[in-house]
């Protein structure tokens, strides 16, 4: 028999919509939530760990949702009034999840490739743009992106839903700008601030060593830190009227000069 | 003595709120409003003509309201009921401005390179993802860009705000496909398609020659006109889990790799 829950005011209920709502409450307890099959599955496939699964008959099928006690996850049937209580979405599958944190530490991030190419963001504020950029570094397939100085935690539900899941399966690191400078400089990283101070053009740059091309926010731009740690500041001709680009745009573009220059290896 | 207005009641009041939020409206008259000193000095810079510029003394100087009425606007006082019925955004500064729209056929775009790079976008969607493909292309300063079977018109105040008013000093047509292809093979564009069938990667392609890059939505990508009639479909090296990229990011990689070929002039 499936457990069932069928009333908004169950304990497990109130502490998952205290999961969804606040950042705090994700950080205090290492566990988030995931809504939607093509999500769950590339948690899954990034390794993150299932403990609950909570689905609405409804919308999900109960075959579905019991093939995966099989791994030992805890399975748990709930009312359309519960679904609508957890769900984030307008749009979804009848499956939502409580899945533990991971912690995203420099020293664990897993360098494969023998010239990485790492994309590091300072502070960007909007999940959408948080998304968007894990997005492209999904794309390009780079080593890792670290996020520096965070302003938010990764599991914010904008954040997966604009990343399309890719905030799952790709390498995150999240710590202090001077933290990511240390570490950079340790693996000996040329460092590639996006920063117009003392800047040169984007693609007359060599990015085929190990790499680390850094984005700050459209506002403020990067903190002086990294202007200082930069192999290189770099800039991109801006010839139009307005002065500004989105940084999801720009990343795209910088990252993605890099991977032509590697020839997309 | 200016004149004031304000009752929302007012009929020339309830016409701009239709115009702010009626398609339909904007373009039966052939106007629109703008919102914000920044976005009206590029209307202006545009080549945009203002009829009437209405203000809220509290938020925008009567003196600046004043300049205005020198070039033969009407200048209007409104109270802060009737500014806050017509305005769009949370942050503004006052100003709202009735505008004449311009026609926007391919025919009267003003291509002054002799090599001219041009963006199409076909059928974009969202009001963001088309403003941020026009800031990209005033980034590039692309010669025109060409909005191919438009789902909406160009003045929904939520693309003037995302383009950051970038749609008003960018070269813009509107067309069916057809039509624009047509342009495009008129003026002997290589058209470049964004499409993953018959594609080769677009860092192999040579765009100094006249050359329209075109790119659809995320959801279903281009019809099939553009491919039949693309000179080479191109398509970007997809190395993640995730096989989709934000229209915006993509066109912005593209755009760029053609000014990078062209040196940036």
């Amino acid at each position: 028999m499936n457990k069932i829950i069928t009333s908004s005011q169950n304990p497990l209920i109130k502490q998952l919509v205290l999961l969804k709502e606040k950042s705090r409450q994700r950080k205090k307890s290492g566990q988030f939530l995931i809504e939607g099959k093509r999500e769950l599955s590339l948690a899954i496939k990034g390794g993150y760990k299932i403990k609950t699964l909570l689905f609405f008959p409804d919308l999900f099928s109960e075959s579905e949702a019991k093939a995966m006690s099989s791994y030992g996850i805890e399975i748990i049937e709930i009312s359309k009034d519960v679904f609508q209580k957890l769900a984030h979405r307008d749009t979804t599958e009848g499956v939502i999840a409580l899945v533990n944190s991971k912690n995203h530490n420099l020293e664990d991030l897993k360098l494969q490739n023998k010239n990485p190419l790492i994309l590091v963001a300072e502070a960007p504020e909007k999940p959408g743009n948080i998304g968007a950029l894990l997005r492209t570094a999904d794309a390009a397939n780079v080593d890792a992106v670290i996020i520096a100085n965070p302003k938010s935690d990764l599991y914010n539900p904008n954040i997966i839903r604009s990343s399309v899941g890719c905030v799952f399966t790709t390498e995150i690191a999240m710590a202090s700008s001077e933290e990511a400078i240390a570490f950079l400089q340790k693996y000996n990283f040329n460092i590639f601030s996006a920063i117009l101070q003392e800047s040169k053009p984007y693609h007359l740059q060599d990015y085929t060593l190990p790499t680390a091309i850094v984005v700050g926010t459209e506002a403020t731009g990067l903190t002086q830190e990294w202007r200082k740690a930069a192999t290189q500041n770099i800039s991109i001709p801006m010839q139009g009227v307005i002065d500004s680009m989105n940084v999801s745009v720009a990343a795209g573009i910088l990252i993605f000069e890099a991977k032509r220059q590697r020839d997309f290896k």
